[in-house]
């Protein structure tokens, strides 16, 4: 992950929750307010639809340099050559994504407990992701929330980059982020905002507001 | 695909058709029995589940130097290094997986149609999968049964050596190799038989009386 990346504001995707909006229009209104990063999270489309719309994405997003993140689908992020992938505790282990996707991609590791903490720190990945800070009825198979002494705490003991997710909205953005996160990530906050580039726009503010 | 690939009993596998039996056993029975190429499909498994049974399968067919095939998910198939891919059209573009995968693996795509196979003659693939031979219960999102007259008239257009695919069981396994297969694919066939090792004897035997 080069120094420029920004993990500040990170939007992860869910077309399910776009109030019947293109996934494209959505992401592209939210990079204008502000959204740093974009993950693409698809658990039900075929392997053609996710590779296409990645490509689409992928294409929209390098004209505002925003780097593209795949959700769990290593192939899909090969194929559209995005800039990282993002994977969870029940995908690929992370040393066999990095052997394939090589040093110059970013990855992302999502963790639960001080243990994914204790593993992640043994490798180079670059950046872990706190999950879930709140609940959340976004996922629904996610462990118990950490709250912003798990986040506190799993920061502290991390040498990696960390972005918290689950539950974040504009009243409690800050204070993740004054609990030691270098990031927030929302899905539901921007895809089912009714104006999703003001809605990153108040988030951004926040995030310039509560900088470490 | 090297010359030596044989096509000619080409288990496709299905763990809830396993009857209760763990897929390793199943598939390492009927490899006895005279399979002569596997095809691992998860439609259900998490990419870590995905990922340890392959590489699980990949190790004990190699003991039996039978070629193991990923469907769909080229990141599985890179990740246990494994001997192919097998694509649908509703999964990464051929030329796209081709690229990925480079020229030393097997790639084999689903062809459904007239259409399918003429594009497919455009292509370096190395095997079509000709789908549904007949119907079946097996799988429940295919198009339109082809039949034995479908059969004749799709290797005729094929450049490239044909597997048939669903319905296949002893009583039509050999009037679809006249038709021009060079190979039957099965699932329930021995996935469900009481015992895989001699279910796939049998059908091995009929394919022996049956080459072109």
């Amino acid at each position: 992950m080069g120094p420029q990346t920004n993990l500040s504001l990170y939007l992860v995707t869910d077309r399910r929750l776009s109030l019947g909006r293109s996934l494209e229009q959505v992401v592209e209104e939210a990079v204008r307010g502000g959204v740093t990063i974009v993950q693409l999270r698809e658990k039900e489309a075929s392997s053609r639809e996710f590779y296409e719309l990645a490509v689409r994405l992928k294409q929209m997003l390098a004209l505002y340099k925003v780097p593209l993140i795949i959700n769990d689908r290593l192939d899909i992020a090969l194929a559209c050559d995005a800039d990282g992938l993002h994977i969870g505790q029940e995908d690929l282990p992370y040393p066999v994504a990095r052997q394939l996707l090589g040093r110059d991609k970013i990855i992302g590791l999502s963790v639960e407990n001080r243990a994914d903490v204790e593993e992640a720190n043994l490798w180079d990945i670059d950046y872990i992701g706190l999950s879930p800070v709140f609940t959340t009825d976004t996922k629904t198979d996610t462990a118990p929330a950490l709250g912003l002494e798990g986040v506190r705490e799993l920061t502290a003991l991390s040498v990696h980059p960390a972005v918290g997710i689950g539950g974040i909205h504009p009243q409690n953005a800050g204070e993740i982020l004054r609990a030691g996160a270098n990031g927030i990530a929302v899905v539901s906050a921007i895809m089912s905002a009714p104006d999703p580039c003001k809605a990153a726009n108040e988030l951004s503010e926040i995030i310039k507001q509560n900088k470490k």
